[in-house]
């Protein structure tokens, strides 16, 4: 059994999140991700916390299973060259480095597709190249306080600040697996490569937009934008006896099952809370019943009685409870692994299913630069030239 | 010019985000999305507050763009029999309702496929098929409670709650789209179409844990899970003289300028903050000077700054103020354009860019059934037969 990216071969020359979690997506889809990384390793091996040797913590790994890496000094000719050659034999290029130091390096759209016509190209940038924000770089928070993100919070509680993850990061680098994915399937057709330009504000403008233009869709505006519901402070899992639990009760039915397991069957048809477009009106009305009615039993009691009641409901799981959920084990999310040189981890599972083959779990990632001899040796350069590299630095094969 | 999915006929039967923005983004890269709503419409057209008509509110607007609308009574076995002469003639069949339901009406992957082996199934459930969990229903609040969203809140602020999007529908939609793309690759290959399973917990518990389980990657764990710099209280915009402006200095040289920048070059060789490793072991320190350093200057000053001094940076956006950002406004993200029924509106527009050729702006967002007719008898439905749907109500053709 094989994923369906099975046979493509991606070539990675980005860090941190957005570049690594699209080469992550396609990797666990079956394709083999070679990862360029600097001398002294992606900036994720460094900036995110403990682990048991130097550079890899668990963030880095849990972001790049399955990688091959190699490690060169693009400050140096050589390693530009070398870069290059491997760029030659492989089927996509992902970076996410600015479009100038792109062309300084030579690995920009038109250079690379000028030597390899089947390459799919993909550049990961802040900005679109189109409007006067072109070129500046960015990062995640940047683009949380740019897109709307951090506006949604202060539309909700009054004060701006970012999701506590790296929601434009991760968001856009599924976005360009994606976009990669469609390219593939259009070269089948074609028999030529293209580039791709996925700008990270205008992806993540138009996500804040699609949830919250709202009322400001119309010119001229029928209100404010935001979609109240969402943004309703009182969107929180709900307290019980013994800790939270999470419903929705959107529907009609769900919403008249849910004030029949409180104990309040006259909300069904009190003209407040009866339809679902009252309910859109009295928002606030709705969810402060819902924050204030379930203390009275446990999350267990709850669940049994909105599981058969069938209100969508579900246990709290703070980010210790979800490593031993029940669910994630059973398929497979959380499993144990030794990592050949880190020792004991959780490793994460794959999400989803191909009735047409998945790809098997991927090995553990790698250690600074572990596949680097052996990837130039597949990009066809003798054993001469990569000792030469090693010999200069410019190929480097462990952690500084 | 045409996008890479051009030629791709994608049957939609979701309703409200994720099944919605996972062919929003299939539509918006060519394929031709035929929408299935129920007689009173997908839900997202009564949920989402107001607009000119009923059934015709902004947030339906912005993730329905380009697709066509046909409304079936599924009640009525016409009905389903209608919608399995539709789905006979699609490349794509995308659906999250409930896998029993699907089973009740014949549309689950083996029905469907059994009568076009070349289709492609995307089932979005709430949980994967196996688990414990397996068939419950789930919205996106559940999910976003069930999967760590709302704990990496209560690991950052002391109270769990929701992130103010639909966080869970956005990202999985996405990666359904993303996942179609891959099974049209291989299809391509293949000849013949598959069944793909998108559980959301799973999905969205892989995006937390890859996060944030950190330390607690290790056996036994090296520490709490958690990234506590993104964890941080003060992740949020800083206020300047007079609002807020967004940065990032992860890297030394973004660091050492930062501190240039606000008048403190002796924090460049200080032990708490010359490097990145000492800066992630004294984060809230480094952050507290960041959130402490920029009042005196105004936003656009410190822009200025900033961009002279290589520190990445941007203007923080309201939701208000974004629909006027000029870069969105140059890039064609945000336009104006007559609803042919609804007057005039907000057009978001598509953010990634093909040199190999891109989708022309699709026409806005149809009202209920406009399209139903049409759709039937391209799918070889006689004049009779049509007119017989119509008569019994089982097809529906404007808001009742």
């Amino acid at each position: 059994m094989a994923g369906p990216l099975d046979g493509v071969r991606v070539l990675d020359l980005s860090a941190v999140v957005v570049g690594p979690i699209c080469t992550h997506v396609l990797c666990e889809q079956g394709a083999e991700v070679i990862k360029v990384e600097a001398p002294t390793g992606d900036l994720l091996r460094h900036l995110a916390g403990r682990g048991r040797s130097a550079g890899m913590n668990g963030k880095f790994l849990n972001f790049n299973r399955g990688k091959k890496s190699i490690a060169i000094d693009l400050k140096q000719p050589a390693g530009i060259e070398a870069l290059r050659r491997v760029a030659a034999t492989v089927d996509v290029f992902v970076t996410n480095i600015r479009p100038d130091a792109q062309q300084r390096l030579g690995v920009d759209a038109d250079a690379l597709r000028a030597a390899a016509p089947r390459l799919i190209h993909c550049s990961i940038t802040g900005f679109g190249s189109g409007g006067p924000y072109a070129g500046r770089a960015a990062y995640d928070t940047v683009i949380q306080g740019a897109s709307g993100v951090a506006g949604t919070f202060a539309a909700s509680t009054g004060e701006p600040r970012y999701v506590p993850f790296l929601v434009a990061d991760h968001t856009v680098g599924l976005v360009a697996a994606q976009l990669i994915g469609f390219a593939l399937y259009r070269r089948e057709k074609t028999g030529i490569g293209e580039a791709i330009e996925v700008p990270m504000f205008e992806n993540m403008a138009a996500y804040i937009m699609q949830e919250h233009l709202g009322a400001a869709s119309f010119r001229p505006p029928l209100g404010p934008p935001g979609d109240h519901r969402v943004l309703s402070p009182d969107g929180k899992p709900l307290p019980t006896k013994d800790g939270f639990v999470c419903i929705s009760a959107n529907t009609d039915a769900q919403a008249h099952a849910f004030f029949d397991a409180i104990g309040r069957p006259e909300l069904k048809t009190d003209p407040r809370f009866a339809k679902v477009a009252q309910r859109v009106q009295h928002t606030k009305e709705y969810f402060h019943i819902r924050a204030t009615s379930l203390g009275g039993r446990t999350t267990a009691e709850w669940l049994e009685i909105f599981d058969r009641m069938d209100v969508p409901a579900s246990p709290y799981n703070t980010l210790s409870s979800l490593i031993d959920d029940p669910h994630l084990r059973a398929v497979g999310m959380v499993r144990e692994e030794d990592h050949p040189t880190e020792g004991a981890t959780i490793a994460i599972g794959a999400p989803n299913r191909f009735s047409g083959g998945n790809t098997p779990p991927r090995p553990p990632a790698p250690r600074l630069g572990a596949d680097g001899a052996a990837i130039l040796a597949q990009a066809g350069l003798s054993t001469d030239e990569i000792d030469a590299l090693r010999h200069d630095g410019v190929l480097i094969e462990g952690m500084p």
